[in-house]
């Protein structure tokens, strides 16, 4: 079967681009003598996470589905935990709260990471703030440590080395600040493609937890994550009448994260690599690529904005050597 | 069970505006004379097309999926067909072209709806085109008849009255020229929740095709398509930290077809109704609602801006009456 044969729209990824992507990756880990966690929801994918995952099997998930399914020897739910969701996290994975009260209402088994903010604003406490103590007391011997991590190094423009920096001394400060309170600390938690890409040192990390670099994306390439080349990740449609594509909002998502950057839903090349344009309007099932003049029938391919919340669009991914399709895997839902 | 004891993200469907909404669009179709073949894309959902769908069981579909899925008497799938995906449509499906190419290609037991554009210039043929009395002699009595979709009423500001009868008159006029030529042209199929539901007249029109109005959503409401209170879809998160909860784009989805009124991914209230202001920003499982000083845990509801890609998200439905959670509808994938 060739990508010319697969039923459109359908979510590609190229094998050989994927294990080179999470060989560099690991090897970025190991260079700075950190373990490697990387985030599944990415790819949402058990042969992907088998890739992904080093030998300490360490990986970090952002939903209870997710933390059902993978099988990896240290999980980490990393969205902030409430009380009626502990009773559904699986036995024995790790959660994260920036929330005192949470902290205490925690069972006795938890094992809890202190989330702090790094500049993101999103989750987190400040790093100097008396609640980072409040909750490091709550918890006792049931932190795993402190996790940050620094989604403003995604923002096109952002000077994502001196994030990587702030993310890095933000989470080690916090660790200081906890240990100097006579608290328990065991260890450091950062990170994001950005930010381990372009990081300089990791001096007081354990471990770091990117997620989308397994694909890549036109995002991650504007901010210098990934070369265009090395994006393993695409979708594959169907022209269906002059300028109009098969793949709609629930193909290719509603991402317009590369506003900034000419916008659109996703570059469109033929299967050949030709540029054919942007997709610049989207309907449920019908993408627009204007100037597009292929005949009804022929096939493009287009490379998503943000690939983690496109690939959430597919139930599976094809997966390729070159044009050729030489297997299938299942992609969790939730 | 309670809104305030279901896990989420989830999706939630009032049953008693479902119906009304169901209703209401049976009386208009009753009031003009023309049958309804609701789309299903929106709901995806049996139990929610039964509803839908009156005795003559018609229905519109988006995907070979759904068209595998439900069982109507009449349907069609309504994205222009390409040749290699015929093959894959079951048997007695209609399907639509705008394509001469393609309507030669067709098999002599298809039964093929000639698409015409009537002003959303996303398919269809120009109704004076020579192309329109090509494609009908080339299927001959494989033509079921003629259809259009108005999409251009959904946006903003736009004169939905008379996008209505623009929709109506252009189809009407392209039957008469295809039966002016000799050619067969047994039906005329039109329609949107924006036209059906502001149409002064529907002469010379067989069936109308609405699919949003069984839940409505802000932008249609934002238009007149519906009213605020007959909204039957939204979605329950819960409290994560300040500022944000547990919806993200996975939830809620990336539409930003509200960015003409304020913008923002959605309008977040209290269980009570209580409003809270709009989600602003997203990530992959958080949404972001400035102000937002209920505490972790806290249960909020989020109307959508667009009810057909949000229930997209989700693969069931939680259906209630009042905030009790009386059922659980599944939602097909695909």
């Amino acid at each position: 079967v060739t990508l010319d044969e697969l039923p459109t729209p359908c979510a590609v990824v190229d094998r050989a681009r994927l294990i080179k992507n999470c060989d560099r990756l690991k090897a970025i880990a190991k260079k700075h003598g950190v373990a490697l966690r990387p985030h599944l929801k990415t790819s949402k994918c058990t042969e992907i996470a088998e890739l992904a995952m080093d030998a300490h099997r360490l990986a970090t998930v952002s939903t209870i589905a997710e933390a059902e399914h993978f099988r990896a020897l240290d999980l980490i739910y990393a969205v902030g935990i409430t009380p009626d969701k502990y009773a559904r996290v699986p036995s024995g994975v790790a959660v994260i709260t920036d929330d005192a009260g949470v902290a205490r209402s925690l069972p006795d088994d938890a094992r809890v990471w202190v989330e702090v903010d790094s500049g993101h604003h999103r989750g987190g406490v400040d790093v100097e703030s008396d609640t980072l103590i409040e909750i490091g007391r709550a918890l006792g011997s049931r932190t795993a440590g402190v996790l940050t991590h620094a989604g403003h190094s995604y923002a096109h423009g952002a000077d994502v080395v001196a994030i990587a920096e702030q993310e890095r001394s933000i989470a080690v400060r916090a660790k200081e600040r906890l240990v100097s309170a006579g608290l328990s600390c065991p260890r450091v938690s950062i990170g994001s493609t950005p930010t381990a890409t372009h990081a300089e040192r990791l001096d007081g990390v354990d471990e770091i937890r990117p997620g989308v670099y397994v694909f890549g994306d036109l995002s991650q390439a504007s901010i210098g994550s990934c070369a265009r080349s090395d994006i393993a990740f695409t979708v594959i449609a169907s022209v269906i009448g002059r300028g109009w594509i098969d793949a709609g909002a629930l193909a290719l998502s509603a991402d317009r994260s590369m506003d900034a950057h000419g916008g659109g839903y996703g570059e469109v090349n033929a299967l050949d690599g030709t540029p054919l344009g942007r997709v610049d309007r989207l309907n449920q099932e019908h993408g627009r690529v204007p100037a597009l003049s292929l005949p009804v029938g022929a096939r493009v391919r287009i490379t998503p904005n943000h690939a983690c919340i496109t690939a959430a669009m597919f139930d599976r991914y094809y997966v390729v050597e070159e044009d050729r399709v030489i297997g299938e895997w299942p992609r969790l839902r939730g």
